[in-house]
């Protein structure tokens, strides 16, 4: 839906609203022929099912798998179709490193070239992280780009992040990856008038970055791609008059919430380190996005017996959560991530919603072959989550006489 | 789904079609957990839901509280967000108002204004509809706009209908309603070139209205809001080739089913009247809209038990509308209105549709929960119905080869 008509709709409410994701939450059949929701014994999730209104979710379109950054951009509200973010942005909130709208950011690797210049690894056999600060190092004392600063920074193994800040910068560049090997990386070329003077810089980058690196072996080039912009977006607390706090461990999930206006609690630590933070902050704000990531690591490594035994740890942790009372509590995830898959993939996500006023279905299950017969529907886009968390907080007033 | 794809698709059909709203008819769980329709004994609505096809509809968006001009906009297949209808021109449906494109509406209120002209209470302190109508008279005799007439209607308590009728008039002004007290009322402002005749026209009205109004107490002045006009779009019956016929007796629903080019059919009285004016006009027209609104007012009473009493009150009288023999029958309603929150609300409303070729689904009660399990879905955009409904009476022919 449309964020301006619901800016249009917003009106203040008391009511604290509480978005709990689980990272890939959704799965599959293992060999039990039950999903990893639906073999772990999860009570707590259940006695909320049964209490509020539940359904399916997906991010992006039915079939499409969705990234991190898509899936939570959906849940909070924002098409991931409309609202399109760089992957040198996204790389950026994956490091936590705050943009600026005038910066341009860009992902990094650092790749082998032969000795004609050619890319003969794209990914210079995978070096290790520590390599990749160092090299990261390297080039940060080695390059000087002129009146524009640069800030780079390791990711994982060869990727790294580059954020060039200057002005008169436009993000608007095609990749100098040839995303194959044989070829010769691209001379960063402008897709517009706008990014010329970027091109030239992202050029002598290149330039000087290839004879700083001359003598390292193997990772003796970079190669650059997704260069991005920070967009200038409606932000969550406009839109719906209300403070906004996202708890978070992870990086990416700081910020993708930093990008849509949030307030980014501090966390050290893990999920209990979240819960801590979250209570610490539970006065100070008028809705919550909490994030558990371990549920979608254990499907991205397949591990079925790990996701399910997770699920049963938060579900454990629950009534702690629900002990600070939230008017609206909402229990979902971002994407599905099955363990038989190990990835992420397009299946919708299960999800509930309790409130007050939530009309209850005939669903007392939290899981995906419940939730297909609740209240909300067996595929929803997910940006019509958020304003029905709205509705049942209070903060939209009626359309029209 | 686009008007403009519908009327390419219609044919003509002799089957007869009855759409039958019970205004505000979703509710939610009371005291006992069970909404209003729940507890009510409608077994004429239960055996229809066995026969029909159910599920649940929502008008606006999901989330999203839906006025009754909007609500019923959808249910006539007009998408409420593209087919906005202005507040003064709903206003003059409320009152009954016909209105011609060329006329410029506009709700007004009577206000307080201190003796620096500062609003002092935007309600006047909530007069009663009695003295608000002898203060239009007061205005009808007290003020002249030269070339332009205008037609002045008190609506209830301070609020009143303002009708300009003349020529050159455009709709496009700010409100002059301040918003807040303790500011002036707003002079009048075009939007665009078009609408500042009118512009000047209504500065000379508040002006005149002042000086007319001037030893009035508590009710010295008028403020302005919601100006637009008549908008022209498809019309119902042309888009379908059919004769449509609106059966209702309150102003607001005739006024609506007049803006999308339906019959009013005459109806003085309650709802028995309008089961008599629906059969005299029976055999004159292809589809009827009948309207019930005491489920709504009961709702927005908050009570409970009366709105359960008046949806047993409306299954037994049902026998007597299908005894019309109509080959496509909808119940449904356009928002609801539980008694529990005394008001509109975003929650979907629920619907059966019953005729010849309608495939069943596994539903066999009528209620909100039954409804979710249906084979229309448990949330899907009113202006999916009228289509499905036009289908049903044989009224859309193939779409492509």
């Amino acid at each position: 839906m449309d964020l301006d008509l619901l800016h249009r709709l917003a009106q203040p409410s008391q009511a604290k609203t509480l978005l709990f994701v689980m990272d890939g939450l959704g799965g599959l059949p293992g060999s039990n022929r039950m999903t990893e929701l639906e073999e772990a014994a999860t009570p707590n999730m259940d006695r909320l099912a049964a209490e509020g209104v539940c359904g399916l979710h997906s991010a992006v379109a039915p079939g499409v798998t969705p990234g991190s950054g898509p899936a939570h951009l959906g849940l909070f509200g924002y098409d991931p179709l409309r609202y399109d973010v760089g992957r040198g942005v996204l790389a950026a909130l994956g490091t936590g490193e705050a943009l600026s709208p005038a910066d341009v950011a860009a992902r990094g690797n650092f790749c082998t070239v032969d000795a004609e210049g050619r890319v003969a690894d794209r990914r210079a056999g995978r070096i290790p992280t520590e390599e990749c600060a160092r090299l990261c190092d390297l080039l940060r004392d080695g390059v000087d780009l002129g009146d524009t600063d640069f800030l780079i920074k390791p990711v994982k193994e060869y990727r790294f992040l580059l954020v060039l800040k200057g002005t008169g910068l436009g993000p608007d560049l095609d990749d100098t990856d040839p995303q194959e090997t044989g070829r010769e990386p691209l001379a960063p070329r402008a897709l517009n008038k706008d990014s010329e003077h970027t091109a030239a810089v992202v050029a002598d980058f290149v330039e000087q970055a290839q004879r700083v690196l001359a003598d390292q072996d193997p990772a003796n080039m970079v190669l650059l791609r997704g260069f991005s912009s920070k967009p200038e977006w409606p932000l969550l607390p406009d839109v719906y008059s209300m403070r906004a706090a996202c708890v978070a461990a992870y990086p990416m999930y700081r910020g993708v919430s930093r990008l849509v206006g949030m307030d980014v609690v501090d966390v050290e630590g893990g999920f209990e380190q979240e819960l801590d933070a979250l209570e610490a902050a539970w006065n100070d704000h008028d809705f919550f996005f909490l994030h558990y990531k371990k549920t979608d690591s254990a499907g991205e490594d397949g591990d079925f017996q790990r996701k399910t035994s997770l699920l049963e740890e938060v579900d454990a942790l629950l009534p702690r959560i629900l002990s600070l009372g939230p008017d609206v509590f909402c229990l979902t995830g971002d994407h599905s991530t099955p363990a038989v898959m190990r990835s992420h993939s397009w299946h919708p996500v299960p999800v509930c919603i309790r409130g007050r006023h939530v009309r209850p279905d005939r669903v007392t299950v939290f899981s995906e072959r419940d939730c297909a017969l609740g209240g909300l529907g067996p595929h929803f886009p997910s940006t019509q989550l958020m304003p029905q968390l709205m509705a049942h907080a209070g903060r939209l007033r009626k359309f029209g006489a």
